[in-house]
Formats: structure tokens, C-alpha cells, sequence
């Protein structure tokens, strides 16, 4: 393990996810990183890097938001990594803190989209015009390959999408903000097998901006600090595409053993989760994944309700991917947003008493992975 | 000036900048990694981390190509700064040495571009489908307010593509390898005003790679290591559209001061010089950027032949933009392989006499300038 500086989050902030029809990245983007500064009561001129985070939104965008706020000349630097572009942006905002190369960096995660499945390519430079929907498509064989082995059903993804959707309804940046039933979730229209609708996440649009520095700077500022007690973050490695569950589990249980390594952690520590759950199978095999159960029980940790508000560990109490929404580049940095809230006892009617200890897992698929713990001091 | 460890490149590679018609971005990219691999004698499985720069490649591009030559899980990203991509992507495999994160890091730029001006925006989320050729208008500009203030004639831009396609034409992996005379680049097709088809470097297709480590590391390796003595990466100010020269030369000059300050080097100590000329003014008006002569001599600067092989200081011995052709996020560290590959004594008929000192001067409009300073030891 590598010797770094502690790094802290001073200050968060976060548009609505929705649908946005009105209004561009750039406008979203602003809105979180204005937000991000009020709370940690500092200006834009404090601001020594910054790391954006999207998939789709066109050359330089970063720069485009960062200009409406004033452009200071620090280094900036777009990244992406699938679904995973917000926390890539955060974790090298971590990193140029942690390791000596600024004091404060700004992480600004951000997107667009439009409806329906994304355009997408595993291997090809450019995906078929009439392609179908990839992702589903391979959510729809995790699900099949977890069944098969240990006998996880529809009713236990449905139950991952109602507690998400319960959590959802309680937060007030949630693109969803309504409870659903079971039935409801298993009678949804199909997208592919055994995958309804209303357990994969939405398209939709927004923004979500974190301000890192160092302890020194951390004392300086009016926001409670939360800590970064690790940052891991990792890629996969080459798998089978005929068998993702295998691949799925490898890079996700390999990061997350990273993360609770490099906090002196145990998943029983964590009071709070935000998890990527781009689809409720995913979910389930993530609580695996994260250590929260033994390996093929993550569809009776949900049937127990353990992942629920009040429950073990309370897992995406803002609503997840399934309920919250998943802008893409949004999503990592959004995740940091709901556990310093959460950690700062801040978040009204789904606050988890007395959480001290949170985790955000984000992974974009064919792209990387990455799991930070924070601790309230 | 933080302290930092010294980094070394150990192992370059590059394809040859073409059109490419039959191969794609990840075939590219595969040659230009196995070949900096070979060239510093490494395996793959001693890389750290990597970070690939691209502008229009789609979804983790760079995993795609690491794919093709063995993932093995190590953190992988993808970053983007339009025309300073790979750029972006040299100067943050730099960082994460620098700064102790890793001990051997790989930066690759590829890109595969169609034909045509590119459609771009600075500030629209979409760029209209009918959209004129808006870099070149800038440049046109930029030609314009530097020929009212100091006199810039369109034959002094002449003079710089003529002096990069004698150059190009000595390099095999150059996209064009002939000669051009003053009167061709005068009366080649109007792209836009003042500038000619010869005075705005191609689109195409290619990739780069460069591998860079720490010293340790660098006394194992067969190749000869190059040290990097300065790496200086800095975005736009906010800048008047309506006079681009203005920010164009802030953010340039700014950028290769701050290397010059880190390397503690003054310009004339510098022997070759890779310049990002994407339009001939720009080389013209980086001359005075980087300090090789006063502001507003840029003009006589190359009408006396200063910059060429042979010259005071050689610029762009590779054949630059113009003649090597520029794809994107391929451009960047493609300045890296011809630097280190002058700075090694290799560069056969294009070499630059006993050349100890180089530097890569590369700007992304709108997003970022990296400028980096290199040593033979």
C-alpha cells in the first residue's frame, strides 16, 4: 500500500436527475459545481485541477462548463470510462490530492442522454445502426448464469427495484420519486427475458461536482470534512463474453477487497452503501460482490431486507441507478454526494441513523471499477 | 515547485499516419503499444496503469486496444482534451510516476478520422449539421490580427509548410512525404481566407504510445532512457472570441514558461522542438509562445530559416501537423516518439545534429496545452 495524504471531501453538490428537456450539460454542470462550492464555502479561484467526467457530451466539455464559472487557467482534463466516468473523475481528483500534486481538486461528473438503449460497441469501432439492446442483453445473461448456480429468481430482482424505488421516493434528486409493487415491477413491459423495465435504470440527465483537498485545507473551511479512507480502482481483466457473470464478480469483488485493504475495513463496518445497480440483478450479485453476504446469497439478502433503510447495511438509500437515474458521467460523482450527505447526517427522510462509514461501487462495463470509502471524523 | 521523483521514457512507438482505410483505431493503437513495448523491452504485464487519449474513438477506446495484448486489471483511462488529447494522456502517465502513485505507466493516443473539417463546438452541445469549418475560420483570424499588429505575410505561412513537408518528406511514418514548393502552398485550394488546403494540416489515422517510469526502473530496461525534465499542462483562460490571438498566445506562453521554469532551461537551450502546428500561422505565432524569437518575429523567424534542420533550433524535424498529418488524440505522444527518438541519435535522415534537449509544444483549442522538456542524460 502506497503511503499518501488523507484527502477530504469539503463540498458537494448535485442538479435533479430527470429528463432535463430544456436545459443542456452545460447548464447542469454548472448548477452542481456552483452547488458544490457553496457548500464548502469556497470560490472558484481555490479550485487548483479539475477532472470531468462524461461519455457523450462532445470535445472539451469539461472546459465548457468550467468557463461559464470563471476559467482560471488550472489543468483540466476530461475522462471517461463508460458508466464509470463520474468516479474515474473522483478518483483522480483523489489522487492528485493523495499524492502530493494539489491541494484541492474539483471532481465534476455530468450528462445529457437521449431515449432509449445506448449505442454502445464491446469490440467494433462503431456500433450497428439497428443494434439491440446491449446492455439488457447481458444483464439478461448474469441473471440467467446467477439463477442457474444458485437459484436467484424474479421476484428477488423485483424486490431490489422497490426497495430502490422506496428509497427513491424519499429523495428529493431522484429522477423517480415513486414507490412501486412488486407485481408492478414483474408486470412491467419486457426489454429482454427476464428483465422488465422497471429493473433497468432510466436514461435521463444531470450533474454531480465534489471538491477534494487536504486535511490542512480541510480545517480552513465552514462544511463538516469527510474523509477518503480509500480509493480503489481497477479495470478488468480479459474475460469470457459468453460467461459475464464471471467477469462481472472478478473485477468488482477484486476492487472492493482493494478498497476494505486499504481502509482496514470489513464489509460489516460499512453503515451505508451507494451501489451500482444498472440493472437489479446487478445489485444482487454486487452485494456479493462487496462482501455483505457469502457468495449466491445476494437474492435472499434482499428477500431478508437487509439492504433496506433501517436494515443491516442500508444500500442506495438516494434510490440507485434503478430509481435515482443514471446519467451517465453523473453517476460516480452523484454517489459521493448521497454518502457525504449521509455521513453529515443531512439527508432528511432517508438519513441512516448514525452512519459513520459509507461506501459508493461504481463500475462501467468494459471500462473500470471503483470503490471509495469515506468516514466521518 | 512541488517535488517530484524523476521520470524517464524507456519505450516508444508509432504507427505510420495515414488514411488507414482498412484498419481500425484498436488495430492502430495494438501496433503502437506492442512496438513501445519492444522498444523498451518490457512485457505488458510490468505496466501499471495506463491512460489513452482520444477525442472521437466512442466508449473505453483504450480498453479495447489493452484488450487485444492482455488486460490485466490495472487501472485504465480514458481522457480527452480535443487536439491535446494524447497530450493529456503523456502528461497524466507522467503525474502518476511523479508522483509515487506508480513505477511504470503507459500513455497511448491513437485516433481514426474520417475525412472533412470536424464538426466542433466551444460552446453549443451539438454542432449544427451544416456547420462551416470552424478551426480553420479561427486561424484565418488569428492570421489576421497577427499581420495588422506585426505584419505576417501569407508567404511567411508558405514558408512553414514548405520547411515541415522537406521534412516530412524524410520521415517514413509521415501521412505525406513530399516536398512542396512556396507557390503550391500559395495556390493550393482556399479553405478559408487567407489559408490554403497546404497551410492546415490533414485529418487521418494513427497511434502513438510511450511508456515512462521511474529511475530505478529505467537502469534495468535495454532501451535508452530519456528523462523528462519539465512537464507543464495548462487550460484556457477565458478568452474574447472575437480576437483568438489574444488567447492563443496567454495560453501557450504561459504554458511553456511554466515548463522552462521547472526544467530550468531557457529556450536557446533547446536543440529540436516538436510545435503543434495544426494551421501554419500557429507555428508562426508558437515561435514567439515558446520564446525562439520576440514577439511578432515569428514571421522572420522562419524566413531566415531559423527552424529548420540545420537551423538555430530544429521545429518539427518529423514533418509536423502539416506533413506528419494529425490525428487527434495520436498527435500528442506521437511528439514524445520523435523526440526521444531524436534525442537517442536514431531519427536517420530527418536527425537532428547532437541534440541533448527537446521539448513537445501541443494545444488542444479549448481545452489544454501540455508543453514537456526532455534530456538526453
Amino acid at each position: 500500500m502506497k503511503k499518501t495524504r488523507d484527502v477530504y471531501v469539503i463540498g458537494v453538490g448535485m442538479t435533479k436527475f430527470a429528463r432535463h428537456p430544456d436545459r443542456n450539460f452545460i447548464s447542469l454542470g454548472e448548477e452542481a459545481m456552483r452547488a458544490a462550492l457553496a457548500d464548502a464555502g469556497i470560490g472558484y479561484e481555490a479550485i487548483e485541477t479539475a477532472f470531468c467526467g462524461h461519455v457523450m457530451q462532445g470535445g472539451t466539455a469539461g472546459q465548457k462548463i468550467l468557463d461559464k464559472i470563471g476559467r482560471t487557467g488550472i489543468p483540466i482534463a476530461n475522462v471517461e470510462n463508460a458508466c464509470a466516468s463520474g468516479t474515474t473523475a473522483f478518483r483522480s481528483a483523489w489522487a492528485s490530492v493523495a499524492f502530493g500534486m494539489n491541494d484541492v481538486a474539483l471532481a465534476l461528473g455530468f450528462e445529457k442522454m437521449g431515449r432509449g438503449p445506448i449505442k454502445m460497441s464491446l469490440g467494433e469501432e462503431t456500433p450497428p445502426e439497428n443494434q439491440p439492446p446491449m446492455m439488457p442483453f447481458i444483464f439478461a445473461r448474469i441473471f440467467e448464469e446467477h439463477s442457474a448456480l444458485y437459484g436467484t429468481t424474479r421476484e428477488q430482482m423485483a424486490l431490489v427495484s422497490v426497495k430502490n424505488h422506496d428509497n427513491g421516493a424519499l429523495n428529493p434528486r431522484a429522477q423517480y420519486q415513486k414507490p412501486v409493487t412488486i407485481e408492478e415491477v414483474l408486470n412491467s413491459r419486457e426489454i429482454v427475458g427476464p428483465l422488465t423495465l422497471l429493473m433497468c435504470c432510466p436514461t435521463g440527465a444531470g450533474a454531480a461536482a465534489a471538491i477534494v483537498c487536504t486535511e490542512d485545507v480541510a480545517r480552513t473551511v465552514k462544511a463538516e470534512p469527510i474523509r477518503i479512507v480509500a480509493s480503489a480502482f481497477q479495470s478488468e481483466k480479459h474475460a469470457d463474453p459468453d460467461h459475464p457473470l464471471t467477469g462481472i464478480t472478478e473485477i468488482n469483488q477484486r476492487t472492493a477487497n482493494l478498497a476494505y485493504e486499504m481502509a482496514g475495513l470489513k464489509p460489516d463496518d460499512i453503515d451505508v452503501i451507494e451501489l451500482h445497480d444498472c440493472f437489479a440483478i446487478a445489485e444482487i450479485i454486487h452485494y456479493e460482490n462487496l462482501g455483505l453476504c457469502k457468495r449466491g446469497e445476494g437474492g435472499k439478502f434482499i428477500e431478508e431486507g437487509m439492504p433496506k433503510l433501517g436494515g443491516k447495511v442500508a444500500v442506495s438509500p438516494s434510490g440507485g441507478l434503478l430509481s435515482k437515474g443514471h446519467p451517465l458521467g453523473a453517476t460516480g460523482v452523484a454517489q459521493v454526494f448521497e454518502i457525504v450527505t449521509q455521513l453529515r447526517g443531512k439527508a432528511d427522510q432517508r438519513q441512516v441513523k448514525g452512519a459513520k462509514i459509507g461506501l459508493t461501487h461504481c463500475q462501467g462495463f468494459g471500462g473500470a471499477t471503483g470503490v471509495h470509502i469515506f468516514a466521518k471524523e
